[in-house]
């Protein structure tokens, strides 16, 4: 979708190890976007999109790798050739559902989000027919339903996943970290941090859902009620959309992790609107007005 | 789905003058069928299916023509990897949908049918990557939702369009057909009296819905009325599910026909269960116990 950072950047380098040509796809897919979310004021940076690329190739070209042989930037009219694309829950169009795994967590929030992601991925792949695709391990449970789409389809191509790439404090990057501020940025770290803690139960060989996610609720009201007692001016609050402790390809709930399937502890915050932006103060992209909602996650690998 | 007729064997002429490599796909596939629908009696004839194929493919080999390759007939554990197929409307799964064509007409009637086609259609591409797939003019409708699929998704692929088949007396043919017996097929030649009776308004200028469906619908009426005349040991009821004048692409019933763009008629209706079947009487597979509902059309080619 553009607005690309260094998790991108990272996606394209190791797919120039593993692949001769590298095709980058920058299209902001309408039918992802519910109808009251952020399509119209998602970031569009082409020009340094471009800019970014051309010097990624240029690293490439001085290396032993493969090359960034296109920018696939289609418009909206060639990704739904026939009807308009459809945002609404019950709209009419040529989809992809993956069901349940694209409904809970992130579909429960934002339904019609990865009927909209399996079908432009889908579209791309027909259009591509790359032999692999690169998806980001920070949108965990998308990973989930393009393998799900590629298994139960029959595409003939694999899924490689990257490593999620994080900004000092262990932010996730996020082409919505933009919007976020300083302030905000400082305060919205309690998520990976949240998530750490809960990994380092499961290190600890705790194995139920309240061992473990007791440690990632105990840093977010933490953090919540510090917040809280800060003045308008200084603080920055957020609300926990979700932490969940799932099965690594159902994404059901767990009471307790199978050792040796492991499972996908994952979390989402709103960061609200800021309150009492200060002269001078780095507001961030769209002056701190809107809500930003942050997703992460770790995997809790099969330790047997 | 097998159960293979004449119909099949045309399709797979015109694919082997048309393709050095044949590939014949048998398997009926669950997720079309309504819960309440005929998949478990639907008819299958592996053996026979077979023996067709071995004659046809003798057939090829002595002309200049293709040959059949390869059959391929998955079990359901192949084409459903991860989930049981599901044949609710509400089921879970990872499903292609067509909208709004393919929820019209039999899509109407048959609520998860070409959901059920469409998704299983993606999968039996994706697995042989064919550069074209044959389709018989008999189900007009899924030929309309697999071309809008492969336009949509961008399949790099071409749909072909066999011409309907059908026995004397004008009855398309359908596997189906074998569950009708002697009585209830002579009767069902009224669908394509129908259909051939509103096709000759157009033919002959008519251009409104009224004109053009009048012709029909009368056919259809006189049959029911001689019908239910007759003694319940000689007649064969039926009743009209739909009688369709609609736009070739978008499926919309027209109030007139475009003659820039023609129109697809179209036509489904329900062979009633045989009364008094009399001693001797050839009354189909099932002993004409069931419904047989049956479908046919007529495209109306643009005139300008």
């Amino acid at each position: 979708m553009g607005a690309l950072h260094d998790g991108h950047l990272s996606l394209m380098r190791q797919a120039a190890q593993e692949n001769s040509d590298v095709f980058v796809s920058i299209y902001v897919n309408p039918t992802q976007f519910g109808v009251n979310e952020d399509l119209s004021s998602y970031p569009r940076t082409w020009d340094t999109d471009v800019a970014m690329l051309a010097e990624l190739d240029r690293e490439l070209a001085a290396s032993d790798s493969g090359r960034i042989s296109a920018i696939f930037a289609p418009t909206t009219k060639t990704m739904y050739p026939t009807l308009p694309p459809s945002s609404e829950v019950d709209g009419q169009g040529s989809f992809v559902l993956i069901t349940p795994v694209g409904s809970v967590l992130e579909g429960a929030s934002r339904p019609v989000f990865f009927r909209g992601v399996a079908t432009v991925c889908m579209k791309l792949f027909n259009i591509v027919q790359p032999e692999r695709a690169y998806f980001g391990q920070k949108d965990v449970q998308q990973t989930v339903v393009i393998r799900r789409m590629v298994q139960d389809f029959h595409l003939p191509m694999d899924i490689r996943i990257g490593v999620t790439r994080r900004e000092l404090g262990g932010l996730a990057m996020s082409s919505r970290n933009v919007y976020l501020g300083a302030r905000r940025r400082a305060v919205a770290t309690v998520l990976s941090q949240a998530l750490m803690r809960a990994e380092e139960q499961y290190h600890n060989g705790k194995r139920s859902r309240g061992d473990i996610l007791w440690a990632a609720n105990d840093i977010a009201n933490s953090k919540m009620l510090e917040q809280d007692e800060l003045p308008p001016s200084k603080r920055a609050r957020f609300e926990v959309d979700y932490i969940s402790l799932a099965d690594p390809d159902s994404l059901e709930e767990l009471e307790d992790v199978d050792e040796t399937r492991g499972a996908i502890l994952s979390g989402a915050i709103k960061m609200m609107p800021l309150e009492e932006p200060q002269d001078g103060e780095d507001c961030g992209l769209g002056g701190g007005t809107g809500t930003v909602r942050l997703i992460d996650n770790i995997i809790l690998k099969p330790t047997k």
